[in-house]
């Protein structure tokens, strides 16, 4: 932890610095039950899911010692106010995405995704071998959260739209909703960037309030029913190539787990990664070709529109550099996805390339 | 299970399949100890890592109540020898890649990689959201074994040559190591392939039994001192495109557990592939850096030399159709392969090339 860091925190968090003198709530000995607070709506694909699966799994191997109480937006918090209720100790942990909170923190965009970041993979790389999850740590100090990732959505869609992206002109003017530093990436190209939470998205879009969307991808998409009121679908995105969810702790109450408590939700959370992410992806496709019988139509942006979206993104991310802590989260960062990637693109990368010359599709 | 497949494993299988009769090892009351014999040497990068975090993950999540012996080859049973080890209940469990028992079962080489076959993130989706663990059991049920995943290598590297491949003929009379169907597909274009335990591999290489060999990737072959005996590295292969590593157990073991012992052996596989494929794939860009620095020269197969692989690969997997239980996990994991990559391809893979073609890298 920085102290100017923190002292910029403390101004911007709401109060959520001064948790840490907040008492931990006081447990029965033996079992345990801790109160999570989530950011979706019960029953919404991938996100919901990775939450639930958390549940399932903590329960399960802890023989029912350790178990989850599993809250929807609205039943303690609204959805995106579980960050500030788990630093000051008004719940045990949230389920989230950290990009949510860049008001609290710029570097927590880190621990989501950030434009022309990294893929799930590439994300998992760093965050559990090349520094971030230490990094997630330091900023927890700050906000009294242990961090822990559980969960990816993988690579974000490009987002929903009524009429057709031909220039990076388009965007200007446009209602759009997109979270985190991807939404400061459409501002500098014009847009109204708002941030709505997921259960809200839909009637905005039907009222009007917003022009398109960007949400997770076919799967929680086709969920939540989009195709039914927008019918122009890009499939990549700049903004979200692989964004991790977040299971992070009350500091105190992290502290007051076992050992054993402690490596349950640490694992548990990094098999909900394993399993949430290869069910989204398993079942992406088959919502991608449902939502086209739909009668959506699904496109590319051009190059001219990335290279757009690649200067603006290039701009945002210089304009938090002022705060040593985001320097330090987006040195380490970058520094792991260059790694990661120079082997991945003449591996993985070449491996596919192939694939699709030699047998098709 | 089907009674054809059943024949013709009991006729391969070296009397494994006569294990059901046997009776499981009889346990203490409480705390549980399982003997896994792995495939693998102690401190061998990737493989011995994917079992030792697998071994650490059980003991901190069980709280000690459940706790694995591994052992190295030669400790018990050779490298090659843990699946009838297993089969048979002369061990508990274990860690191996199950490519290696296509003799047992041709089946078994979906459970690891097969040419022109998922990445590590499409063999999980098939794995645990496509039908794949099912018939991991389907196949298990033959052998006595249930059947799990834990830790993947992802793509695998082309593999270590003395002399560049410059066609197809190159392979015709080479001394090459490579298990699994893949060396079936060489054996095609007249390699004399053979499959050799790791721990074995330098030895061949330095005195000559062997004119080249595939192993994992840079972070594992840099340990193992390829760079010293082979100086041509092609880095993308056809044969491994993400090698899943299994953490099966003796089926009357697995069904004496109980549920809490049978979900942190389940999840920990899980939390293992997160971790060790993060670790892999994070290492891998330094450790190629360091072999290019050693004189190692990398380099890519040409595109002629990748359609003969396209070819024999289709030649060798409609060989073993003849075996219905083959046939149906191969028509299970083409068909999610298939669903997968419709999305993957639009989503991960198009944004992957506009990253690369935007920021450079």
């Amino acid at each position: 932890m920085d102290r100017r860091s923190f002292l910029k925190a403390s101004t911007v968090g709401a109060g959520a610095a001064a948790a840490t003198t907040l008492a931990a709530p006081a447990y029965a000995q033996g079992n345990r039950t801790l109160t999570m607070v989530t950011s979706w709506p019960r029953g919404f694909a991938v996100l919901d899911d990775a939450a639930t699966y958390l549940e399932n799994m903590v329960k399960e191997m802890s023989g029912g010692s350790l178990t989850i109480d599993k809250k929807a937006p609205g039943e303690l918090v609204g959805a995106l106010e579980v960050f500030d209720a788990v630093s000051s100790g008004q719940a045990d942990m949230y389920h989230s995405a950290d990009y949510y909170y860049i008001g609290q923190h710029p570097g927590y965009a880190y621990f989501t995704a950030v434009p022309f970041g990294g893929t799930a993979q590439e994300v998992s790389n760093w965050y559990y071998h090349g520094g971030g999850e230490e990094l997630h740590d330091e900023l927890g100090q700050i906000f009294n959260l242990k961090g822990l990732l559980a969960g990816n959505s993988g690579s974000q869609s490009g987002g929903w739209f009524r009429k057709e992206i031909n220039s990076a002109d388009d965007f200007n003017g446009l209602k759009f909703r997109m979270p985190g530093l991807g939404g400061k990436v459409l501002g500098k190209l014009g847009a109204s960037v708002q941030n709505i939470p997921g259960g809200e998205l839909y009637q905005a879009l039907s009222s009007g309030a917003l022009d398109g969307l960007e949400w997770v991808g076919p799967m929680a998409d086709e969920r939540a029913g989009f195709q039914e009121v927008a019918k122009i679908y890009y499939t990549a995105g700049f903004h979200e190539p692989g964004s991790a969810l977040a299971s992070s702790v009350n500091l105190d109450v992290w502290n007051e787990l076992s050992d054993q408590h402690k490596a349950i939700l640490r694992y548990a959370s990094m098999a909900v990664t394993q399993y949430q992410l290869a069910e989204t992806l398993a079942n992406n496709g088959a919502a991608l070709a449902r939502l086209q019988a739909q009668g959506v139509k699904t496109l590319q942006f051009s190059d001219d529109v990335w290279d757009a979206f690649g200067k603006a993104s290039a701009e945002v991310m210089d304009e938090n550099m002022d705060d040593e802590l985001f320097a330090k989260i987006r040195a380490s960062f970058e520094s792991s996805l260059a790694q990661s990637a120079s082997w991945i693109n003449k591996s993985d990368g070449y491996y596919v390339q192939q694939r699709v010359r030699v047998l098709g599709g």
